[in-house]
């Protein structure tokens, strides 16, 4: 797939249409998250800290976003089927506290970027190169494990209570995932095409479970994760 | 005032270093309520416009944290005597709606130019270079205006509401205002010296009495906003 040309095949830009604007559309409300939780930040060094995150994911909306025009496609219509769901994802996981905010950005974000990277290598060129350089990590996961740990070891039962947040987090996630996956065909087809080749699964396996054994291995990475930041999944 | 070397002068330096602290935790709490108002409006291009508006913000601030860092300022403790004032500002004027959002940036952020400026010209040089250039309006107020004479085109009676609001607003920032001149003395002194000078008056005027003529001045330019935007002051 890396040498695909976009404009010569419509399902591949169709598909491709729809994982820029669900990106395009992620990073801006990443953008909006971010600030709300530097809003949260204890001190102002964080609140900085995190601000200049923000700042980053904003850099990196506009980048998708410029790929996308440089593609012909219409920014707006690309990112509005992916309003809904990300906006619902975000509204019933609103952090209530500093510690469940970067909970939910390490969690998110890790879950997003494997996401990403899993689709990444089914992409032409040059959009791989704009994926992968849009989930570039900018020491955000490492800020959060840290002022995670340092939460936890200031108040132990913190951490029974961060571990069920982040089960929630992803059974929202991947809840609205699923919306997506059955709403759109050529992104699901995307997805279900990149997981057949890479696990080589002959083709003929059902779009339905290829995009459910995408989902369960992201599980399997989030349970990592988890444990990297001493918390049961 | 324009040759002024701040290390010279303590007592400058002690008003500066309020100022650049105030007019820092400003711009990074302008940051994040951009960012906010950004996540209300309606469409994916206004929210883009808003969170470009917010990411110029951001590098005011880093801008204004580096000209205290380099005057050998610590920045986080510059900005903390503003940290509640700001804070509660903000918390006792959260918009409920994005017209009130717009409205809240127009009034606020001209408010804060018109002060920064009539103080500008007491600063020495660079300081106030630095505070010109993180004044200069990027386009925020043009988008407000067109945004807001929008909403009321399209719905009358929200001019009613609009107007109480803005009012609501400048009582709460005078309040804080207030308060933030009773308690920091060399501030309070910067903005009433600056006041006697512009206004030729003799400098035994009193303090108070020179900083209310100042909010006066202000409240005046306040009104000149509103009727530009089509409201009763």
């Amino acid at each position: 797939m890396t040498d695909r040309a976009p404009a010569d095949d419509p399902d591949y830009l169709a598909a491709l249409t729809d994982l820029l604007g669900l990106l395009a559309y992620a990073e801006l409300v990443a953008f909006f998250r971010l600030s709300e939780d530097a809003a949260l930040a204890p001190s102002i060094a964080d609140k900085a800290a995190l601000g200049q995150m923000a700042v980053a994911e904003f850099g990196h909306f506009e980048l998708v976003r410029g790929r996308l025009v440089r593609l012909g496609i219409d920014s707006e219509q690309a990112m509005r089927p992916f309003m809904a769901p990300l906006d619902a994802f975000h509204a019933k996981t609103a952090p209530s506290d500093w510690p469940e905010g970067l909970v939910k950005a390490y969690v998110g974000d890790g879950m997003a970027a494997d996401f990403y990277r899993a689709i990444a290598e089914f992409l032409d060129q040059d959009s791989r190169a704009l994926v992968l350089e849009v989930l570039a990590d900018m020491g955000h996961a490492a800020f959060a494990v840290d002022r995670v740990r340092a939460a936890m070891d200031a108040d132990p039962p913190l951490a029974g209570r961060l571990a069920l947040w982040a089960r929630r987090l992803v059974g929202e996630a991947l809840g609205q995932a699923q919306r997506v996956a059955a709403e759109r065909e050529s992104l699901a087809h995307l997805i279900a095409g990149g997981v057949s080749s890479a696990s080589g699964q002959a083709r003929d396996a059902s779009e339905l479970g290829d995009i459910g054994r995408m989902f369960a291995r992201l599980t399997d990475q989030h349970a990592r994760r988890m444990a990297a930041l001493g918390l049961d999944a």
